[in-house]
């Protein structure tokens, strides 16, 4: 089971929402938008997916992390190089 | 004409892509993948949606603000500040 | 004479707060603070770096990019492609 | 006792340095440098603060929250927020 399996519907929600911001941002350009308009739609569904990630982060720390750091240190230590990893992707993106 | 209409079609099939990926991370989450796999295309996704507005950016200055400063200080002066509140945008995004 | 010169009293200011702030960082770690504590600065430091960034490019596109637009299409070109790759450098830190 | 204790002594050295290297900048500012290489400047001090950042969020994760976790739900959830707060200024900065 996923650490955010208990938000799972609002994610869902979110990305499906950023898919089509993401269509509208296509269309725009088709249409010959304004670039500064194109580039404030970019910049929000940035802000959208960052904050899925954020969002993913914290259910990943409160499920995976933390129930990897009870069993064993080993396994808890993996899982924090890990988590780390992905949130240093996360922060140069 | 917009800045990057001599690019549109370039643009159009990147953000196509961008779509895709984004219905893709829709799709790993229904299925349960794990957090880190999804962080990761989310911080894909994210840097391929900054690119696009990077060379958004390139064009615009090249075409809009150029074209603007070469007819008046005042409209280059009002289209720099204008672009510039984008870059802010997207730096921050 | 830099794009910037017009308001470099202003930048000298706000960078001698930045390395003062660094520096108080340096303090934090050295006397064992919170780690939280000193995230928040360091987020903080991070954010008024950029608004320095982005104030110069706005200084930068002002002067210089305009300057050279007006000049010939062939400096006002190479002046928006250096331009556009200190703005992607800036997105993308 | 600090979550990055054990590597307190390479955050100062690298502190020193951004702390060197935005006075740098301010250098450069005051002898009117170039606005495309004092951006360069910028760009390079942030991503060595966010590399600072990145480090201590694993720091932090590995000890104070996988100590919290260890000794209560509670403690562990508190933790966890706590983290990831410190974690989406730091993505957003």
């Amino acid at each position: 089971m996923a650490g955010y399996s208990g938000t799972k519907d609002d994610y869902a929600k979110r990305l499906r929402r950023v898919e089509g911001q993401v269509r509208g941002i296509a269309r725009m350009v088709d249409e010959d938008a304004y670039c500064i308009d194109v580039l404030t739609q970019i910049a929000a569904v940035t802000k959208a997916l960052q904050a899925v990630g954020i969002g993913l982060v914290e259910d990943h720390l409160g499920h995976c992390v933390v129930d990897a750091a009870r069993s064993s240190d080993a396994e808890g230590a993996e899982k924090v190089r890990e988590a780390s990893e992905a949130i240093a992707r996360l922060v140069r993106s």
